[in-house]
């Protein structure tokens, strides 16, 4: 546990990636690490959940999770209403005739909205000057070579930088350009992800690593339990990065529905598809899915505008989901990996963080107990 | 290691599946359990090969795996004319047409033959008469459910039954069935394979029969050392189950430049085709899969058709890149997981073995050690 407690301070090298200040907070109090995923916030929201954790998480250490580009994706100029410009009107069509059959009735104007900002470029650096004004003990970069203002920004502060690879060309680059945590996530993870599995990739990546530089490596992708989190650290991992399991507990901002959703499925019900953002991510499979990789589908747009009809029209789905109808239950769908297929109830975060704790405990013994014996 | 020890009798529960004789008795003399790949053989060469493994095991113990349908898939009329005639013309022509611009001269005749014996559920039976006459430890059953027949004919010979599984529900149905040990095999190994990763299926599938019966479950899928076992092993697995990583040692019966290829490939080298048995199995990606999977190819047929042409049209293949054939060594490809990227030299199996051993005590120590510190 030492590389992790004494890189970021916590006691369980046990990260829970969420988008949910509660789960943050009650995960680092529990002894685990909170990481805010914090990209769908501006720069005033991202102030006002970053006091609150600081009210609430007891002096327990936490990081942030931020999306900053190492190249403005699309040009200094775009702004939403190009960006708006750009979605074809048979996509739009297509949305509102899937939610219609749904029992959804909407107006083509309802199935496509802005950006959250902090998909351009500038509001990153903002989102930053947030950050560092709050006392974080990480900062990780969400998608792609850690930006060198983030890195040099996170030095002054004396932050840690974390990244996100998902193969080990990756992760050779990341190290070279000046990263203090690696985390390996394999193709089972949820959201957007790779092809190869966590098993494979967390030794791939400690061996492309060593020649380089000693860099601690969580493994992610997949890990729902202490067992798993142990075994992913009898590999050479330093730790866990986790996040589907936090969706499954009473804090997580996630539906209703998709918590009920998330307990019937089993590890087959995920999809890795383009049709949520525009890039491969995987998701719980459901109607959407069927509709948009179906033959009569117009097809994903690109990353970001995908995500202009996506992030509207499934704000709608849940909230009539969740009000009762059943027909717009059969889309309701978010971010999930394979791990879906162990979750069996919703529980509070910090129950979750102590059966890591029991289970790694009883891990570490079974282990050990086979060559005892 | 017990519960592997009471069964099978292997001191270390290290499974290594291969085709060839010599690395199944190297492994069991090392300690470990070799498993011989027995579906491509006649019932005469199985003797031949099973009394060579009997003479140079040294009384260590082995097992065997053969193919024996649950339900007869092509009807009890079929013979290999009938399926050969099968074969369209369009996708003879598109072999022909493959291997001659890479450098190989055939002939339509050349690149269709008739399909091993082991194909045809009555030499399954056959197989059988000839396994249970050698001193097998373990008898497992390639694909499907393991036929009552096999299952009957164990019982009465007192050996174990093994079955291999890509999902929760398969394997509560071989439990159910009666087998005595699963190999719970992820998305990532080579050959057929289900989706989901080793890291989500080992704690799905153990959790699922666990209500029914508490049979020893085998991780497999990625796994090529010694650290990755004990991880596996630390999640409640009884031991570990490799093939791709025998595919590199000294002895395999992989020809030159495949092994070769197999240095070189990382793990996103690999490719989830139909286009070699007509059902989805984990190879090593080559022009072969750019070709049957792009947009010009006939398409797949379906098991066991497809083997009809991809059989005699590798040997080719292999013999061609072998002498030296560069545009021939485009096309080389074979069976293999993701794990591939972990290879980096061909070593004796027996080496293996040992390296597995020393990494397999590493990583216990390193895991008892996390929580010593």
């Amino acid at each position: 546990m030492e590389p992790i407690k004494s890189l970021v301070g916590a006691e369980f090298p046990l990260f829970a990636f969420s988008h949910c200040r509660d789960v943050v907070a009650a995960v680092s109090r529990a002894g685990g690490f909170g990481v805010l995923g914090g990209s769908s916030f501006t720069p005033e929201s991202l102030e006002r959940e970053l006091k609150w954790i600081d009210e609430h998480v007891n002096g327990m250490p936490y990081g942030i999770d931020i999306l900053v580009p190492e190249h403005q994706s699309f040009g200094p100029a775009t702004d939403m209403a190009s960006l708006a410009a750009q979605v074809p009107k048979e996509h739009i069509d297509f949305a509102v005739g899937l939610l219609r059959k749904h029992g959804i009735t909407v107006q083509p104007e309802d199935v496509v909205d802005k950006l959250p900002p902090a998909t351009l470029p500038e509001v990153g650096e903002a989102l930053m000057d947030v950050a560092f004004r709050h006392p974080i003990r990480l900062i990780v970069n969400a998608l792609g070579i850690a930006p060198p203002s983030m890195i040099e920004r996170a030095r002054r502060h004396g932050i840690p930088v974390g990244a996100l690879v998902g193969a080990k060309e990756h992760a050779v680059r990341q190290v070279k350009a000046g990263v203090d945590l690696l985390i390996a996530q394999g193709g089972e993870a949820g959201g957007h992800c790779g092809e190869v599995s966590t098993l494979v990739l967390v030794p791939e990546v400690l061996r492309a690593i060593k020649p380089i530089r000693d860099v601690p490596v969580l493994a992610a992708g997949g890990i729902m339990n202490g067992a798993q989190m142990a075994g992913c650290m009898a590999m050479g991992a330093a730790g866990a990065w986790t996040g589907s399991v936090w969706l499954a507990t009473a804090e997580a901002e996630t539906s209703e529905t998709f918590k009920q959703k998330m307990i019937s499925a089993n590890s087959r019900d995920t999809i890795r598809s383009k049709s949520r953002t525009g890039k491969p991510s995987r998701q719980l499979k459901s109607s959407w899915h069927d509709a948009w990789d179906g033959p009569d589908s117009p097809g994903a747009l690109p990353m970001p505008i995908m995500a202009m009809i996506s992030i509207p029209t499934f704000a709608r789905i849940d909230k009539a989901a969740d009000s009762g109808n059943a027909a717009a239950k059969e889309l309701v769908s978010y971010w999930v990996g394979q791990g879906v297929g162990l979750i069996d109830a919703v529980r509070p975060a910090a129950a979750v963080v102590r059966e890591f704790q029991q289970e790694f405990a009883d891990a570490v013994e079974r282990l050990a107990a086979t060559i005892e014996s």
